[in-house]
């Protein structure tokens, strides 16, 4: 048996379910199957056991109605994170368990939906954890994540991608896209890159040098 | 009679019906009852007349499957405002249209919801306009307006409110929410003011210095 056969569980993404607009549960269902670890955000629990969906950690104030035992009883084995915090979101206090469990990456989903000041909130805070753990929040027309400073894939014609940038970013080069920027700024609120997309079936290539840049794979 | 019966028309604001996520209906019947202009978004259109209401202003660029002559037919009268430029969204022409138009003021819905990049760029471009035209976000769980620089407004307790910075906020002064602010600085991804809250039944003053800041009154 070749070593390439062997897989450390924390090299699979973790999964954190949060609480806005659930997504579709074919989307749900592709991403449990290869999750080594599923965390519950606080009130989304309720929702999430309606799915019958196995939890391994349920993080979060515990401040609503929420009942550990009866969660415990239909969980067992279930962790129980109790994060307290005002100063962090549920999201983030996620991101900062799995990465002091040593988690490298983690895909997020209901993030976005419902509630405006959620949704901007937790796509916007993950570049806080940059350096820490690659995080993916998807719903069921979005694929979002921060960008590598240099970053480059393939895409086939007319993929739309949009640039969005997480306050002002600087130093911009594309390559591939039906709008290339040469060396450009980008501001939140006055100069996106909403609505790009790839030119032509082949590699995009995107570049920046100083600030945080979204790259947003959206479709209708 | 007296003068205050005599209502100007553009004083009530226009309504625009962009091309996301739909609202109830109950929001959307409650804000037309009192707007003096309905503008949809190109492609929202055909769910519009699906819904039989009277649209006042179809803008966009028609470069999907429109048929405007039996638009024309099922709404007349109505104008047809073709924007083809590149470099602003469906959401920004709608608002450099109203402006042309003498409109101070405007209610946008269907702006948040499925596509997130479509969603951010909708809820962060209107700092673009804060001089020109008073706009208003909604959607079923969110209410969000650009704050003036000095703001006031009387709150029940606990109301949620967010303080969310497009780019970086300095100088913001609260009073009346359970965590103020004092002198203080936002910045968007690293630390926002989202889920505060009036703290009792009373005003909640809120003033900043420079930059952008958005008010989001949220509900679950």
């Amino acid at each position: 048996m070749s070593s390439h056969h062997i897989i450390r569980e924390k090299q699979e993404p973790a999964l954190v379910i949060a609480n806005g607009e659930a997504c579709s549960w074919e989307l749900l269902a592709q991403l449990l199957e290869w999750s080594p670890l599923v965390v519950v955000l606080d009130g989304a629990i309720k929702r999430v056991l309606e799915l019958g969906i196995k939890v391994d950690v349920l993080l979060g104030d515990f401040d609503r109605d929420i009942n550990l035992d009866e969660i415990r009883q239909a969980q067992y084995p279930i962790e129980f994170v109790h994060t307290p915090d005002q100063n962090k979101t549920d999201l983030e206090k996620a991101f900062d368990f799995l990465v002091e469990r040593g988690h490298e990456a983690v895909n997020v989903v209901w993030a976005t939906g419902r509630r405006a000041d959620h949704t901007i909130t937790n796509i916007t805070n993950i570049v806080r954890v940059r350096d820490q753990i690659k995080v993916v929040l998807l719903d069921d027309h979005s694929r979002i994540f921060l960008l590598d400073y240099h970053y480059e894939k393939w895409y086939t014609a007319h993929t739309p991608l949009s640039l969005i940038p997480v306050g002002t970013v600087a130093g911009i080069r594309t390559e591939g896209l039906t709008y290339n920027l040469f060396n450009e700024s980008l501001q939140i609120g006055y100069r996106t890159g909403s609505s790009n997309e790839a030119a032509q079936d082949g590699m995009v290539k995107i570049s920046y040098e100083s600030g945080d840049l979204l790259l947003m794979e959206c479709w209708d």
